[in-house]
C-alpha cells in the first residue's frame, strides 16, 4: 500500500461552557486527504480542492503539511516523501474546526502508510502543530476530538491530557453554518483576559454539569449546563441574529445552542434525528429572516474519529 | 412518636478544583439532633453538647433551630413545638460543614416526625437557611451533600440545581483537623474578585476532569484533576505547614489532597481504606513536626445522608 485517502471530521469546539477545553466530532462535514508515498523526501501539496484557492499550497505553510512534517520528523523518517491532495468539504474559517480536520486526516494517513508506527493518541502533538499554524497556537479542542472522535474533554496541556466521555448514542447535534465570516484571531481577540469569580463558579457549576449530564446520561441536564457567562456574551456579537437562532433552536426542541467555535457556525444539541433536523430548519429560518443564507448539517456524535475511505 | 434522634454528616466542600460547587459526606464526623415535638408551639434548645458553650442557644440564632423554623413556615405548621439537643460530634469552625450537620440534622428530624410532609430534596431550601446565619450566606455545598449524602455538584443557585454524582465504591476519604482556627469569613474575604481567564480555563478542565475520573470511575485521572490554581494558593497561606501536610499525603499514597472547605481541615482522597489511614497517619505526623496536634477522621463516602439512630 502506497496511498491512502482518509476522512476526518469537524468538530464543534467549547460547547457552550467548556471554552478552550471541550468539543465533539460530526459524522459530517469533514476534510479527506488523499496521501501517496513517493521517493522524493518531504510533503508536497499537489492540489486542495474546495479552498477556492485561498490555502497555502506550500505544505510548510499548510495545516496537514505541517502535521505530516512533525509526524516524520519526530520518528526519524526523513527519508519518506508523500504526495498529497486536500479535499476541503467544509467552509473555512466556520468555526467547524476545519483545519483541524485537515491537519488530523494527513498525519492519520501519513501513520497508516508507514504501517502504524505511532497509536492513534500519540499523533495528537503533531495534529496540535497544524493548529498552531491555523490559530496561532496549538490547541486541542478541535484536534482532540477529530482525532479521538466523541466527546473530548482537554483537561491540561502541560502535561497534555486528553479524556474521552462518553455520549448518549441518540444524543444528536446541529450544525448551521451562516455565510458570514469570523476571524478566529479578532474573535479570540476580543475577550478579556480576567472574569468575575462569581462568572467562574458559574460557568464550573455548568461544565460540571455537563459532563454528568452526558454521562448519566441526562437530557435535561444537558441542556441546563448549556449556558455559557462568558464567552458567549462577548463572541455572540460578532454573529448576526444570534439571539434569534437560538431563540429558535431552543423552541423547537433542542437541548441548547451556542457557538460552534470561535464562530460564526452555530450548534444545537438535541434528544434525537427527528428534533435536530427540525432545530437545523429553524435556525436556518431565522438567518433567512434577516436574508442570510446558511447550511445545516445534522449527524449523530462521531465516535470514531478519522477513518480510512475506500 | 413525638421524638428522634437524627445523625447528619460532616462534609468537604470545594474538593480542590470545586469551589462553592463541590462537596461529598463522610460516615464520620457528624451532628447529632435529638427531636421533642411538644404542645407549646415554637423551637426551644435545651441544650448544646460538645460546642464548649460557643453556639448561641438561642433557636432563632441558631442554625438548626432556624433550619427547623423555616421548615414549619413553609408547610403552615406555625401550632408544632419542638425542644431540641444538639450534640456536636466535630469541632466547630473546622471546616468540616459543622452548621450544615446541624442544620440538615434539625430540618431532616422534624420533617421525620411530622410524617415526612417534604421529601428529603425539599428539605435542602430550609437546611440553607440555616447556613446563612452560620456564613453569612445560603451556600449548598455543605448542606447538599449532608442532606443527600455522596458526592453533590451545586450547579446553579437561581434556580436551585443540586446534582448527586456516582463515587467509586473503594474511594476512601482521610480529613485532618489541625488544632489551629481559621474564621469562615476572614477565609472567603481574602479571596480575589477576579481570577485570570487562563485559571479559570485550567480550574474548568479539572472539575470537569474530576466529574469524569469520578463517573467512569478513573482513579489516575481523579487524582489529577484535584488540582486548584484559584483558592488554594490563597488559602493555604492561612495553614500552617499547608505544603508540607499535603506532600506527605501524596507520598503517602493519596491521589490529591487540599483544604477541606475554608480550612484549616485538610482532606485528602485514596483509592482504598489502608491508603486513606496511612495517608492519615502522615498528615499528622507533618502537623505535629511543628508541634500542631490534630484530629484524623478517615470514611469512605457517605451515600446516605442523614439517619434516624435507634
Amino acid at each position: 500500500m502506497n496511498e491512502i485517502r482518509v476522512f476526518a471530521p469537524a468538530t464543534v469546539a467549547n460547547v457552550a461552557c467548556g471554552f478552550d477545553i471541550f468539543g465533539f466530532a460530526v459524522d459530517q462535514p469533514g476534510d479527506e486527504v488523499l496521501l501517496r508515498q513517493t521517493d522524493q523526501p518531504g510533503v508536497r501539496i499537489i492540489d486542495i480542492i474546495g479552498d477556492d484557492g485561498r490555502l497555502p499550497r506550500d505544505a510548510a505553510r499548510n495545516t496537514a503539511g505541517i502535521a505530516i512534517q512533525s509526524f516524520l520528523k519526530k520518528i526519524g523518517r526523513p527519508d519518506v516523501g508523500f504526495d498529497m491532495v486536500l479535499t476541503k468539504h467544509m467552509p473555512l474559517g466556520s468555526g467547524l474546526g476545519s483545519s483541524a480536520a485537515s491537519a488530523v486526516a494527513g498525519v492519520f494517513a501519513a501513520n497508516e502508510l508507514l504501517g502504524r508506527p505511532l497509536t492513534t493518541l500519540e499523533l495528537l502533538p503533531f495534529a496540535m502543530e497544524g493548529e498552531r499554524i491555523a490559530c496561532g497556537s496549538a490547541h486541542a479542542d478541535n484536534v482532540g476530538p477529530s482525532l479521538l472522535g466523541g466527546f473530548v474533554v482537554v483537561r491540561s496541556y502541560a502535561p497534555l491530557d486528553v479524556i474521552k466521555i462518553e455520549t448518549p448514542a441518540s444524543l444528536f447535534a446541529t450544525i448551521v453554518h451562516p455565510d458570514v465570516e469570523v476571524n478566529t484571531k479578532d474573535a479570540r481577540y476580543i475577550l478579556k483576559n480576567e472574569v468575575s469569580l462569581k462568572n467562574a463558579i458559574t460557568q464550573m457549576g455548568n461544565v460540571a454539569g455537563l459532563i454528568a449530564g452526558l454521562m448519566k446520561p441526562d437530557y435535561d441536564l444537558i441542556g441546563r449546563s448549556m449556558v455559557d457567562v462568558i464567552i458567549e456574551p462577548v463572541r455572540s456579537i460578532l454573529i448576526p441574529e444570534f439571539d434569534e437562532v437560538k431563540r429558535s433552536a431552543i423552541a423547537n426542541g433542542a437541548l441548547g445552542c451556542s457557538i460552534s467555535g470561535s464562530g460564526p457556525s452555530m450548534f444545537a444539541l438535541s434528544r434525537d434525528a427527528d428534533t435536530a433536523q427540525n432545530v437545523g430548519q429553524a435556525m436556518q429560518q431565522a438567518f433567512l429572516s434577516v436574508g442570510i443564507t446558511s447550511e445545516v448539517y445534522v449527524s449523530g456524535i462521531n465516535n470514531v474519529g478519522p477513518r480510512v475511505l475506500a
